[in-house]
């Protein structure tokens, strides 16, 4: 590919002025680099779930941490008649029942993937068919068990795991892709399917998801409609709004609603799929997911960009929307201290190749022809130096370059929960404002006199395009005082900016303040309404959203 | 742009087979004609609202034609009390009251695009602010006025005109653009404003909206997104429910619903607005919309081609995903009757200079880099011409030529009305066998003795991408027996296949019996429910969607 761009640029040389050599010398100079540039021998965005230096004994009980959360009282204690009861419909690998040889195997249902929260549940229930989990709800609703749905639980707002002692509902055994049409493009599948495994299918059959997160490898596709995920490819791509054609959803009382429809269009009455997309889990159990599978790029490139200032992240941005509009399919930054986290942290990124910028940005092109991708990738890049947004850059030459430098972005949460205890937050406010919140919030904390101890480290990364920015304070402990100094501050700007305190994340147990503060009361009375309309007995992942 | 073609074919000849001949041949053929080719003076499809040749007195009221109907006895009459009332809180020119001197002005709100239904109400007011609107609707509230919104009137399926006396409430008024920002490619704007304002407004500003319709030119944004409209560049930016990104919307009970978010990306609950896109006025009237906008195109590139059958069509479509995925802007077909008609009704559309073919496809693409889209578009032919796909085909030269070619596809819903009574369904079903209902309904109407006469044509175009055929059959008289005999026929295709009967055009009057037949009984009722949590006393678009 280097090759192409060269011949561009000789193109452009000979006819264009001076800043062009200078962008010539950069590839060049990087492209030395990358020639010592070693693939990573491991994508950890998706294989390993990263584990902070904690036991599983030491992750303090929710409801120990929340002392606002009581158990509530209108649910049934799970009785060995229940037990009894699954142990009838289901075969017995299908349940996990709390023994003293299966703590362990019990405890990876029970606390979340950031390992902050832990639940108490002795029961978790892997039914691998529909018809199963619908036996399973309707008798939970009748004795008023409650239930939490859970996926590949990699959320990272607590709202797969349990509080008390909530029957574990896992999609992990619904798991079988039921229909691929290639002349709809629409693939039919049930909730426990692995995003990775199932963006490969769709690779040998020329298609592709609409999403990419960097949890692929282990989370599954109805977790990701039930918490509405984004990812890197939102800003081509757009929401599950958009995509999902149809789901399959088994209601609180059993009933399976079937909706499970592969066309494009249905202007048929509300369209009531709509709700349970971003719902995590409380109105329903997702057993079946239809979506729309875009075509396959025959052409991919990836490259980094070294900026200046976050402004010049922002311009290169909007050159990019101007000048490789159809084939953008992702523009990621990330800042300085990122970078330092991810080669401390994680040591297969350490011969990241570009020099020390203030900012990076990853572009990813994607199209059908690779001689137009390259070109216009060339003259973006060619306008970007020459016009002194960028400064320098690299291109991927292939597929393990690429994943190499899109490990850098996806790896920073992982990197972030090595270095000390770390907030996440993830925060929607219009893009031209969207770093200086990290700016402020670390003029806080240095006015506060917590800046280098206890906080060691503020990072700001995120997507560009959909003004998504993932705000990460690292911390040697956590503390209140550091979390009302932080989200005051970003209360602050996202109030004023009408931004939203949960871009992408969702709300599960950790943002049901959020909710309940940050929209108009009569949005979430209308919420609370279609609760009790799906729920009126509140099994369905209870204390999330509306615990108050 | 013929000239570009024509050396990337002199490119093939020299080293492909003859095959690019006969391409070249052909297209230098359609060139020779193109050039007494002239541009369509007038756009049809955007200015006029095609009139039937009835009078409207002879246009029989809605509640006469359809017994079942019953004006609901809980709503009030309107009197002098309410008038004066609206009176005090809207300027003058914003009411029409019922008077000797301006039944016609009433008419054109009481009387659909099809002019097929008619309502009877007496009052129509055109607030012009959502305080207004809010005051409006809070008052009918109270005293259990039932309500009408309605935007350009354009509907297919008696959504937008009134029953009995239901006020009608015109967005006409709410037409200001409130605020554009190309950084994060947003628009807000009043839901009164005309769509093709819109779309001109963004193309001043190197965007576009991402939906386009045949009414564009009387349509207003916020009746598009209370029916979810399809259109044209649904196959590239997908649905509404993607793109918008927030709703103002009053209530029932005239709380103003402030949900105008610009953030492509908020997990904060439930996603409400979802409900209001398609719910056709029946759960509250939208007053602001917030939308995403996508990048105007640098190039596009209209090309119609002919085709001997349908299956050739489908081969077309998918060879046209695969070779121009990222720039494919639209694919739709209508079959020769549909030309036919078009050619017969609409004068200015008869120097098509295509040859007959069975079928005709028409293709546009928009891309950044004219060259690129322009080889892409060329090779696209060259496969399809090589192929035997495609018989032949033309380029549009210039914008005039564009409309020309776009104009045959967008007038056939005119020329149907002019060519007798015309019934129109709006099917999604398989691409596969989109055509086969077309050709089954034509099977059965001869058998029954009615093809020819009473019914002389039976048309099919649409759009093949998304799967949405326009099955129009026209009639020299309405008659109980066709209707029946089509309907069973569609009924059992759409039941086959799961396919919808109303892909697009919504519910409104016309369909609501699909509404209850063709949904499972535990979505209808989850959608009454939506309703009653909105709208208690129903006063909102009554009879519509729920009127049994």
């Amino acid at each position: 590919m280097i090759m192409k761009i060269s011949r561009n640029l000789s193109r452009f040389i000979s006819h264009k002025d001076v800043f062009s050599c200078r962008f010539r010398n950069s590839v060049i100079t990087s492209f030395n680099n990358r020639r010592n540039y070693t693939s990573l021998e491991n994508d950890m965005t998706t294989k390993d779930i990263p584990k902070k230096n904690i036991s599983n004994e030491e992750i303090r009980f929710t409801a120990d941490v929340h002392s606002y959360l009581k158990r509530n009282p209108n649910f049934k204690n799970l009785s060995q008649d229940d037990i009894s009861y699954f142990q009838s419909i289901l075969p017995s690998n299908a349940l996990t029942i709390e023994s003293d040889s299966n703590q362990e195997e019990l405890m990876a249902y029970n606390v979340d993937w950031l390992r902050i929260h832990r639940g108490k549940s002795k029961l978790v229930v892997k039914p691998k068919t529909t018809a199963q989990v619908s036996n399973i709800v309707k008798y939970c609703n009748e004795k008023k068990l409650a239930i939490v749905p859970q996926g590949g639980n990699t959320g990272l707002v607590g709202g797969s795991t349990p509080i008390f002692d909530e029957i574990i509902i896992s999609t992990k055994n619904l798991n079988q892709i039921r229909e691929f049409n290639p002349i709809s493009s629409t693939l039919i599948c049930d909730s426990g399917c692995i995003l990775e495994i199932l963006d490969n299918y769709l690779a040998d059959r020329g298609h592709m998801m609409p999403l990419d997160i960097g949890s692929k490898g282990s989370c599954h596709i109805g977790g990701n409609v039930a918490t509405n995920a984004g990812g890197v490819r939102y800003v081509r791509y757009g929401s599950l709004h958009g995509s999902i054609l149809g789901l399959e959803v088994v209601l609180p009382d059993g009933t399976i609603l079937d909706n499970l429809s592969t066309l494009r269009k249905d202007n048929t009455g509300y369209d009531i799929k709509q709700l349970f997309i971003g719902s995590e889990g409380t109105l329903g159990i997702i057993t079946g997911v239809s979506i729309l599978t875009p075509r396959c790029h025959k052409a991919i490139n990836v490259a980094v960009l070294g900026l200046n200032s976050f402004e010049n992240v922002q311009n290169a941005f909007i050159t990019s929307k101007e000048m490789l509009t159809e084939i953008l399919s992702a523009f990621e930054f990330w800042d300085a201290k990122s970078l330092k986290i991810v080669k401390t942290h994680l040591d297969q990124s350490a011969k990241f190749p570009l020099d020390e910028y203030p900012f990076y940005a990853i572009i990813e092109t994607g199209g059908s022809n690779k001689d137009h991708d390259e070109e216009k990738l060339s003259e973006f890049l060619e306008t970007v130096m020459e016009k002194g947004i960028v400064k320098n850059g690299i291109i991927a030459q292939d597929n393990t370059q690429m994943k190499s430098l899109w490990s850098i972005r996806e790896g920073i949460p992982d990197a972030s929960m090595k270095a000390g205890s770390a907030y996440f937050y993830d925060i929607s406010i219009p893009i031209p404002v969207m770093y200086k919140i990290v700016e402020d919030v670390i003029s806080k904390l240095k006015n506060a006199g917590l800046y280098g101890k206890p906080v060691t480290d503020v990072l700001g990364f995120g997507h560009v395009g959909d003004g998504n920015l993932h705000l990460t304070i690292i911390t040697e402990s956590y503390s209140p005082k550091i979390i009302n100094l932080v989200e005051s501050c970003i209360n602050e700007w996202t109030e004023k900016y009408k931004g939203s305190l949960s871009a992408e994340h969702g709300i599960g147990l950790m943002k049901s303040k959020i909710l309940k503060n940050s929209k108009p009361k009569v949005m979430v009375d209308i919420m609370r309404k279609m609760k009790y309309i799906f729920d009126p007995n509140g099994i369905m992942n209870p204390y999330k959203f509306f615990p108050y």
